[in-house]
């Protein structure tokens, strides 16, 4: 692992590290905040959306004041593999920074696009053995694709304790941004895709939490594309406790995010308090 | 005045204009957030460093959250005249983003490098004409170059009560990064640099603050070219008070402003309630 940007934040650090990864065949970047002293901490993993870097969210969203009031680790992995040799497209839905988080099974993109794993599993475990964090106290949360990624992510593996959404695209099936994936990563297949897709996975899910947090502004130009109302829906058909918060006035974007992400961190130190 | 960005913001807006500009003879864009029902409140203006933009600190800073809780309005405007006819040089001291609050003498920067009269003059009248801040509750900081700039304003002009500066570039005559603006803006006329130097300034001013509060991290990399002692030795020189926090660990960029803007926003809110 390479230190590639140190900042003291809120008696804290912000800091970049780039590592080889195995799953995705590149370096890959991903952003860790840590408050000072920081043994045993919670673990909260943030998902950006699509044309997002690990940048985006440490710069913009404030979390760390919150972070570190509540002393949690939090780290923010970078949207997708990248470089000279990776398969790109012009289409922003597509290749790098498109912040979709599953392991394509189509060439070319089957030999790095392999997200889901790296969130779930190897990042994880480079977390695991080079920080005393706690690994029990881990939570997952993100915004717009990495909104849909954190709950699916969350409904699949027990590491997750405690999830939440800003504004996350919850059906795969239906929203545009997941359209072209579909097509190119997955060649139709309905079967591979269903295994991502928050709406199917909450239906067929064992694994129930306390309560999923989300948060949608109402003047969110994507709000159609997002299926929030659906994900509410599935919740409810199988008792899955869900509390939803439509924001007057908010749009999809960072100054959304910044005004309820002290909400967010708080919910999950509450949550992770009580493991 | 033309409205390019409007976004909800802790239950208010955060927008960005581009309106003519008379003194820098091109279009200009200043941010503005305010507020829901902000009616007769302080206005606190802040002027960003070298290289920045209106966006920077609206992006950046999470100042919205603590001007919402304190009611205030904050503005923030570009660092520079842009444009196709505007000069500029491939030297970042100069031209175009280059941050400098002054008006320059010198051909070609003369005809539109009048940031001084813009600051102090014509957008304080475009904020009087268009709102109902309060005209008397008015308040300046800065960051780095954007610090000295707020210093050296407030001192020569009553509109500002009160005056604070992260990381400010105390002198115009010994930091490297005003030699080239020395050379270029002014054709090394001293006598015409000492009129923005807060160094200098300070120690002639009749006007008095109650307090100056300075904030600087001690690992900041221009730490030597800041010259922040020395505005510390002019200040006492003249019994102008002044509260400077020095931050052990903390550098120049935007991880340390986040981290003492509450603070900042704080400072001008609880003395401009006493005017």
């Amino acid at each position: 692992m390479k230190l590639i940007e140190k900042h003291r934040s809120f008696q804290g650090y912000q800091e970049v590290y780039r590592h080889p990864s195995k799953v995705t065949k590149c370096d890959m970047q991903f952003a860790l905040y840590s408050p000072d002293n920081c043994t045993d901490v919670p673990v909260l993993y943030f998902l950006s959306g699509i044309t997002c870097t690990e940048q985006n969210f440490i710069q913009k969203s404030g979390f760390q004041k919150f972070a570190s009031k509540n002393q949690m680790a939090v780290i923010v992995p970078d949207t997708s593999p990248r470089g000279e040799n990776i398969p790109d497209d012009e289409n922003y839905k597509l290749g790098c920074g498109a912040g979709f988080y599953l392991n394509a099974t189509q060439e070319p993109w089957s030999q790095n696009y392999n997200m889901y794993d790296y969130i779930t599993k190897e990042l994880p475990d480079i977390i695991a053995n080079n920080y005393k964090f706690s690994n029990s106290k881990v939570g997952i949360f993100g915004h717009s694709m990495g909104g849909g990624g954190a709950l699916q992510c969350a409904l699949k593996n027990d590491l997750y304790k405690t999830v939440s959404a800003i504004s996350p695209i919850c059906s795969l099936h239906h929203s545009s941004f997941a359209k072209d994936v579909f097509a190119n990563y997955f060649n139709n297949n309905e079967e591979e895709l269903n295994l991502y897709d928050p709406i199917m996975l909450v239906k067929q899910s064992k694994k129930k939490f306390a309560d999923i947090k989300i948060d949608v502004g109402l003047d969110d130009e994507f709000l159609k594309d997002l299926y929030i109302d659906d994900f509410v829906e599935a919740c409810n058909s199988v008792d899955q406790k869900l509390s939803l918060n439509k924001h007057k006035g908010y749009d999809h974007g960072y100054y959304f995010i910044h005004s309820f992400i002290e909400q967010h961190i708080e919910y999950h130190a509450s949550n992770l308090k009580k493991i």
